[in-house]
């Protein structure tokens, strides 16, 4: 066959309308959750108020957060039936051996059959409080999900999920141990802080999705492949396996200047976005320094030793600790697997998923961009298709 | 909890870069495949020929497309075990009767599945030629998952798919008996003509999926969400349900007067960029015409009363047939049910997706659109998130 087709691909101007959900201010390091400031939220509030507050547009009273832990909380567990429709998905799907690299091509068929199995239906001509609910129940049931893949990748039984937050519940479904305080702390934050950020390749997927009218599980289960790939989602992990070659902390100057000497980036440095710290970055580092752990210490040193070399090396570049940096940290600190990074990043954002399609919905039109055509046209008088050659 | 958050959902200014793959010339009527007429390949070539084209950027030569035969049909038979595991999959995926109407959930699960199973990875560092092997495989293994979804939810084991085109081997894996080369001949144009369609929707989430880095079953799978929505793929049932609520052609013309005097819209009329004639829609009424069969005879009765109705009573509007009409028409006398329209579809579309992807790759840049944020900001010095209520 002949060679491969290159044309296209860049996104030179792509403006994709309004959003009241999320804004990352890129100059001033800030992300903002309805009005609110994400880092704050994430500090002093739990995860399930910060969802209350992504869902509703507002945040809850004490009344309303406590019935909506219960309701989530409801609204997460699997009935017996779909658990077993899941593993068995699960199981089916996988092709690699345990702790395979990649489960979330497996949380993206186990998610897709719960959808179809619930029967989600398009959006379109059925009330918007439906499609609400039934985003929520699937949000909700996501850390099920992701438990039971990793479960079944590692020929176990699902673990039991109980707990009052579902930062626990997914501690110890994964884990199937009770987890300690601080890291159920730091994961409830990490769930806040990752919840939403503006219009990134998935959340935008999710809204082109459900532009067409199509089913809320089509949507997130676009979405999710969308998070799967490396350029958005799937980065944290390489995070580890700089820590694990640098090692200890006085090699981590040495080995991080020749890397860069040697035309490498550094994982979990830059952003697209931020011209200053990455605020998410920040609030999980005090979260490491406040509740130790893993390899806190290690990143301290490894950041400090990069934020000092790429200063010197790359002087015109703003190049700061990215979110990827210290979520790699504190996940790694809660026992959760390199494996297991990206489907748990799926657990927070699927949640800002959600509140974009109900917001497309809110307010519809087929999203269809336009694109130049820049191969050759047919020529009148030109030997037509049709010559037998 | 409070009330809808009601902002955004347009796309008012989104443009997606450059294609060589297909163009829609909205004003003159005419679709281009990588240089030639659409039209006139569809109705000189067998669908391989273009599937050739759309892949490889040019037409092959008679030894070329007899590999390519020979290839596809070979890469679009599931190994007994994929077969198994497809099978599975759709039956636990299903939770409605039989002939429920959007069988499309369980094709998605199912080909997330066979993705999945296959162990396709991220294409970023990897070999472009893997990447269009992989799509290529994936997408001359649709109409088999799409057949085994149709079986499981019949409660039926999947029929045999042989003969020489894929339209043939479509018909008889979905009906289990030998089509009339009649059917096989409009199925074949069919197939051709929808294969690709400029940046739709479902090309376009293909497109961002694929610009994550993601692997080449994410892509597939999200493109087939949009495509499962009925502002996008999802629309040609209804045509058949307009057919027989008319019932006979005399009373065409007095129903679609009342329908558009109410303030409907009819079915299979209209189209976004079209300002003329679909030509999709022209090719495919001829193949009906020449073809017969089916309920051609008041499709055309219903066409003229359509075409003179809406210059009657909507004279400013350029409302032409569109492609869902005889789309319809051509698949139901093709004895496809309705339910298997929008699948049927897929498994042509899914062509156009697999070389936008590969496009996309070739010269990739995250596609992440920006967005104006219309919420509410954190006040300097107002109440924080922090302050307990």
């Amino acid at each position: 066959m002949g060679g491969e087709p290159r044309s296209g691909g860049g996104s030179p101007d792509l403006v994709a309308g309004t959003t009241g959900i999320s804004d990352v201010e890129g100059e001033r390091g800030r992300l903002v959750y309805r009005g609110y400031d994400a880092v704050e939220l994430a500090e002093s509030r739990p995860f399930e108020a910060v969802w209350y507050l992504l869902d509703a547009g507002r945040l809850p009273d004490a009344a309303e957060l406590e019935a909506f832990r219960i309701q989530i909380r409801a609204a997460g567990e699997l009935s017996a039936h779909e658990a077993r429709m899941v593993a068995d998905v699960a199981g089916s799907a996988a092709n690699s051996p345990p702790e395979r690299e990649a489960p979330l091509a497996a949380v993206r068929t186990a998610l897709s059959a719960l959808a179809a199995h619930r029967g989600l239906s398009p959006w379109l001509e059925r009330d918007l409080s439906e499609l609400r609910r039934e985003l929520l129940r699937l949000a909700a049931s996501t850390p099920a999900v992701v438990c039971a893949v990793a479960a079944a990748n590692r020929g176990r039984p699902p673990a039991g999920m109980g707990g009052d937050s579902q930062a626990e519940r997914y501690l110890r479904g994964l884990t199937g141990r009770m987890p300690e305080e601080a890291a159920v702390r730091s994961l409830d934050r990490y769930l806040s802080l990752t919840a939403d950020h503006g219009m990134n390749a998935s959340t935008f997927v999710a809204r082109v999705v459900a532009s067409t009218g199509a089913d809320p599980g089509a949507a997130v289960v676009a979405a999710l492949g969308a998070l799967s790939g490396p350029l958005h989602g799937g980065a944290p992990g390489p995070v580890l396996e700089m820590l694990d070659e640098i090692g200890t902390p006085d090699r981590a100057r040495d080995w991080l200047a020749r890397r860069v000497r040697g035309g490498h980036r550094i994982m979990g440095f830059g952003h697209r976005i931020y011209r200053t710290d990455d605020p998410r970055a920040m609030s999980l580092r005090r979260a490491a320094v406040e509740h130790g752990g893993g390899r806190t210490e290690l990143a301290l040193a490894v950041e400090g030793a990069a934020l000092e070399v790429l200063a010197e090396l790359k002087p015109g570049r703003t190049l700061r600790t990215n979110v990827e940096f210290w979520t790699a940290v504190t996940l790694e600190a809660c026992g959760i697997p390199p494996a297991l990074f990206t489907p748990t990043f799926a657990t927070s954002r699927v949640i800002g998923w959600a509140a974009h399609i109900v917001e497309q919905a809110g307010d519809n039109r087929l999203i269809r961009p336009t694109v130049v055509y820049v191969g050759p046209r047919p020529a009148d008088g030109a030997p037509s298709a049709a010559t037998t050659d």
